[in-house]
Formats: structure tokens, C-alpha cells, sequence
């Protein structure tokens, strides 16, 4: 018995209606063996950062050969690409290529990529002709369905196009002078209000900051301090009190913030993205 | 090896207890190769209408075969029927009797009912004798999961009744007048806040209207009129600037409303059901 | 063909992100051949108390040797123990060793409680080296599947330790004197706004009332009355008007309280919880 196909999910879909469903039975009406996981379908709406971030996030934990499906998609419909990429490490996305490739191509990296063949790999049928505005049904989830029970080989996709022609969105990169790290708050943990910064912890590490010791945080919004205080750098939540602000090793190795058992993003008023700097220099 | 067989779930449950997870285990101890896909566990609380229309929505994209089980039961544990239908092309619904089954009866056709014969097809012991307020658990999802592994067949389900019998909500058809449609606002787009309409865009297309024309909306909510613009009939979202409302072909062939990247509903707070009226005239 | 093990998760990682996938790809690497089905991910954060009722509420509905994983653990990395439970009927419990056992330890009964010798059973690699912050991933997640998978035995999980260990949460017991029965709020119907009370609903019985009488029902918070009315026993929804409190039995056989197509909780500004009492005397 040759093993199941397992197919991953994330989109801004949501949760409440049968968008989802529609989708689900597609690939399942390709072939009903195809083995469908649910990363997350509330990525905020439009949010084709967080798409970026979170298909990255998870991405390395699944066996290679892996199908991921990522559909935060605004301009369905629109002459932005519909594509499939072959990671270096094995993973196939199936996604718009709007952006939502951005930390896997620069992290994973991306082997070869290929615009999907509408004439050939499009959903027919069942009162779909004539939409425009259900890609994730009609296009990404039936092509990438094709592609995991092996009924069309990655070739067959449609044509390949240069990997230096995928849309990315603009990536800060952290950066050391002297006794300061300056990064961006990249991302959010949403059900804790914890927020990941780029900053690896080993630059920390590198600098000759341990857990323990405290470090001086600003944080600024469009150039702006909006945050300031001398936080301890923890080892787990647990070794500061409930509701004290700390720096943390994230489990993606990334320096973090966090209150002990409440919500940094909520209780200071601090969102991420490219606006929003962080600056980070050894206490003392 | 046979496949397994396919049964997909829509509740009004939530997903913050063990509710879900009590019916999933009472699936899986009936056969545990039994394949069990979410379709929404969040539809609106007591909302028969949205269940009704959901269970529509997707239900033509799953494999021939495939079982339905849709609990949105106000009436739980009173005389109103569960049963079991049979639709035209091929499904099975395991729902109780209460106007959930209103869309699929109008649109797919319902071949067969039968009613739910709690003698035998009702969960014993495990703490379940003596109450009444969980069929999801006890009757839908125990009785669905015996016929979906053929430990009964469908006559085995119980006894039919004429398919006249079933509840049925009262829906509305769209209509023409010279160069006007009239129809409803029928359900919504809970997550980007789109509404969908009941008029079908073959409707406009016979009018000659094609998309990059406009045409005039009113919205009527209990006679009277809540919302009037000329809007741009549009092929996709992208078509139009951020922000701006817009109409287009849904992913079910029927006209309807959105803000490109926001949501119509919201700003304009427009409602859905049978008190919210919508009337199309041709620009100009 | 042998078959598929069962895993069910719950945890308090939310479904915004991709903290669920990176738990579920870790799982499915071990051996792809597991089943993984999603218990709930929205436990209110760090309450232990909600991961314990949760975790008995839909167990015994599963079918014997169904892996459990449950991760609420505000203090991950720190002292308290990682464990596996093996219940006396049959479950096995991954879990920190936090109180989430409580009711199962309780109700079902535990068997045999074993330390995971992290050494040997934590996942190692794939930039997770280092990070103290998320067990649920490294450490429960990928324990469980090896154990479900057959990897390693119960035995090769870790030391054995006293079921008299287990930390438990202080659990209060409903008593009845003469004609009045005294417990606690227990639990929430989260989507419902229903509340659950640990009476059993037999003891309401043994004092001879039965459903369509009335009982007088007192509710304290910290010993202050905050609400007191004469409330119908119903034995469905249905025999009360909308919008109408009532007791009733509930799925567990336990005596609860609702409003008819209402939210009980929220009207009357009520929690759960050992500060919730509630007091119940046969009425006239």
C-alpha cells in the first residue's frame, strides 16, 4: 500500500461558511485517498505577510513531499500568477505568486517554479465556468490535489519561469554596531500577544548575553519611540512573575516579548510589520 | 482495500469545548476507518436557515456517496423528525427535520427520506441513557457513522415518509420586470463581509448587461429603502480601487456585493434573510 | 492491514497561526500513518481547570488505546513534569503533570503515570535545539506519536512515578442535606452560554423531583448571593418559551442551567469555577 499524500492548508478563508468545505471536496473528488490537514484558515484577511511568514513557520516540521496549499489571495482573477514551487528541501506551495513565497524563498530557498496551466489544470464544471473569484476551490486546490495523487507529474503543472521573477515583499534584515542589534518586530503570536522580532537569538548569544541578564528595548513605530524599559532575558516564562514583561528565545530561535501569562501586543499598544523597529543594547 | 468512507460535519457547536470531540469519538468507536472532515462548527447559533444554505453550498463538490451530518437543532429532544434523506444526485443527510434541508430539496432534489428509528439506531450507555439535549453526539452522528461504515443500510435507517413531508423554509424567488430584478439578500460572506444575492447572473446576462457596466441597487429592508448607489458590475475584486463597493459573480453564479477589500456589510450595514430585498435596474 | 492509530489534541495554541502545523507536521514525521484529529485548540489560555474538564468530558467516547495529547502549560520549561498517563480504562494522556489531570485521575482513574526521559524522547533538530518555550512541539507532540506509533512502549517513555503525585487541582464535591443540594458551577457550554453544575442529576432524582417541577436555585459568588429564582426542571429546550430560564440534565448527566435559545451566562453575569456555588432546594 503506497502512503497517503498529505495535503496542508492555510488561507484567509475563515471558519463560519463552506468556503472551506467547497474546497475540501474538490480534492477529494480528485482522489478520495489524499490525506487533508488544516494549518490555519484565519490568517488575517488580505494579509499576504502573514501568509509569507506562517506557510514558513511550520513548513519544515512535515515530511518532504508535502503539499501546501496558501491562499491569501487579493487580486484573484487579476494577471498576478497562479504558480507551484518546488522547495531546495522538498516541499511543494501551491499559492498566488504575490508575495506569499517571500520568507520561503529566502530561507528555504526555492528549487523551480511554475505558473499553472489554466487550460488544462482548472476545476470544469459543477457551476464553476464563468467565476472568477474562488481560486482556492477552482485553481489551487484542484491543481495541487492533481499534483499530490500524482495524476499530473510538477512538469505538467505549466511552464517554468525564472525563480528571480517570484514576487517578494521587502525583507529587513537585522543588523550589529557595536553594543546594538537593530531588527523589526516581524510577526505576532495572535492567542497570546506575545511578538517575534528577526533578531536570531545568537546574535544575542554572540554580543555575550545570557539568560539572566537584562537588555535595554526600544521600540519604534514609523521612527517614533513608542516603547522603552529594561526587560530580563528569560529562559522560560516560568522564571519571571505573572504579568512582568520579558525577552525570550521563541521556538524559532528568534529574540521575543512577552508578558508572564497576559499579552505584550495588547498591554504596550505594539503592532509588527516593516514599520515597526526594535533596538535592542545590553543593560549596564 | 476498500476506501474509506467520507463523512463531513456542520454544527452550530463552537469549537471552544469537547463537544466536537465527544461526537468525533462516537464516529470513530463505530469504525474507526471512517474518514471525518469539519465543514463549520461556527455556524450562527440556532440559525436553521444558515445550516440549510451551507449545507447547499458545498455539497455538489464531495464524492458521490459522501455523508452529510448537519445538527443545527433548536428543537432537540421535541417531536420535530430526525432523519435521513437521500438526495438526487447521490448524497446522504443526516439532520433533524427542521428546514435544514430547504435549499438541497429545491436545488439538488431529495430522492428519499427516512426517519431516524431511535429504537435502534440511538448510542446506549457511556452515561448517555436518560438525556435528551445531544443528538449530535447520541442520534446524528452515532446513526450516520452505522450507515457511512454499511453496518446498516439505508432502509435499515427507518421507517420513509413522503418527501412532501419535509419542513421546508420559505424561500424566495427572484424576479424580472422589463429592466428590473427583484430578489434577496440571502446569506452572507461572514469573513470578508461580501453578501450574496439570489439572483442568478445568467439573469443579468439575459439583460445584457456584461461586466465593466453599472448598475442601480436598492436595498430594502421591511419595505423600506436602507441603501441606493450605482455600482460597477465587475469580473474581479481587482477590477476596482481598494475601498470602492463593487458588484460581481460569486462562486455559485449569483450576483453580489462587495467592497474591494473590505466588507460591504459592515460599512453599509446591510443584513441577510427574507426582510432584506434587492432591485437591479440597468444604468442609465 | 493494521489500523490507523488515533491521536486527539487539545490545547490553548489558538488556530491563527502556524503553532498547531508545526505540532501536527512533528507528528506526521514520526510516521505519517498516524491520524491526527483536532480535539480543540481554543481552551482559554493557561486555564488548567478548563484542560482537565475538557480532556474527561469527551473521552470515554473514543475508542480504547486512543492517544490524548493535551498542552495547556503556562509553566513550560520549567520545573513541573512532562508525562504520559495510562487511565484505568484504557487512554493514554500526554500532558504536563500541571492539574490538567484532575477530573480524569478523578472519574476514570489512573493506572500507571510515567515521566518522558526527555533525553531520548525529545525532537531534536530542525532549529528546535535550544528553546525551552514549546513543548506542545518538541516535546508532547512528537513523545505522543512515537508512543501511538509503536516506536517505543509505554515502559520506554520514562520512569514510572506514584499515581499519589499526580498534582490535582482541589476538586469540590456536591452533598445534599435534607431537602438541599449544595455544588458548584463547574464548567461552562461555551457557545451556548449554558453552565454545568457537578450535581448529578440522580440526586435530584433520589429526592423524588422530576422533570416539570420546579426548583429554587441560588447561585453565590464567594458567598454573596448574586441570584436567586424559582426555575423549571425541563427535559428539553423545547418545553420552556424562548428567552426562559431552565434546569436541565445535561450531557453528562449533570444538573445545568440555560436559557431557551438564549445565553444563561451572559443575562445573568455568571461564571464558573470553586467560587461559584450554587444551592438547590426543591420548590414549595
Amino acid at each position: 500500500m503506497s502512503e497517503r499524500k498529505i495535503m496542508v492548508f492555510q488561507t484567509d478563508f475563515g471558519c463560519k461558511d463552506s468556503t472551506v468545505s467547497a474546497m475540501y471536496g474538490v480534492v477529494k473528488s480528485v482522489d478520495r485517498n489524499l490525506e487533508i490537514i488544516t494549518g490555519t484558515h484565519d490568517l488575517p484577511p488580505f494579509d499576504i505577510w502573514s501568509a509569507s511568514y506562517r506557510l514558513w513557520q511550520a513548513m519544515r516540521f512535515w515530511p518532504e513531499g508535502t503539499v501546501f496549499v496558501s491562499v491569501v489571495d487579493p487580486g484573484v482573477g487579476t494577471a498576478r500568477k497562479a504558480c507551484v514551487a518546488l522547495t531546495e528541501d522538498g516541499y511543494y506551495i501551491v499559492t498566488p505568486d504575490n508575495g506569499s513565497l517571500t520568507h520561503v524563498l529566502h530561507d528555504n530557498g526555492i528549487k523551480e517554479v511554475r505558473e499553472i496551466d489554466e487550460t488544462v489544470n482548472r476545476l470544469r464544471g459543477k457551476g464553476t465556468d464563468g467565476t472568477s473569484v474562488f481560486h482556492g476551490r477552482d485553481l489551487f486546490g484542484y491543481c495541487a490535489a492533481k499534483l499530490a495523487a500524482g495524476i499530473i507529474s510538477f512538469e505538467e503543472v505549466g511552464p517554468v519561469y525564472d525563480v528571480s521573477q517570484i514576487v517578494t515583499l521587502p525583507v529587513e534584515e537585522p543588523s550589529v554596531n557595536g553594543d546594538e542589534i537593530t531588527g523589526i518586530i516581524e510577526i505576532d503570536d495572535p492567542n497570546f500577544g506575545n511578538l517575534f522580532t528577526n533578531i536570531p537569538t545568537e546574535m544575542l548569544t554572540a554580543m555575550g548575553i545570557d539568560y539572566g541578564e537584562s537588555m535595554r528595548i526600544q521600540i519604534l513605530y514609523e521612527d517614533d519611540i513608542v516603547f522603552e524599559r529594561t526587560m530580563p532575558f528569560v529562559k522560560t516564562f516560568g522564571d519571571e512573575a505573572e504579568g512582568k514583561p520579558v525577552l525570550y528565545n521563541n521556538e524559532l530561535l528568534k529574540l521575543s516579548l512577552a508578558v508572564s501569562q497576559g499579552s505584550f501586543a495588547e498591554r504596550f499598544h505594539i503592532g509588527f510589520g516593516g514599520g515597526w523597529k526594535i533596538i535592542v543594547r545590553k543593560d549596564g
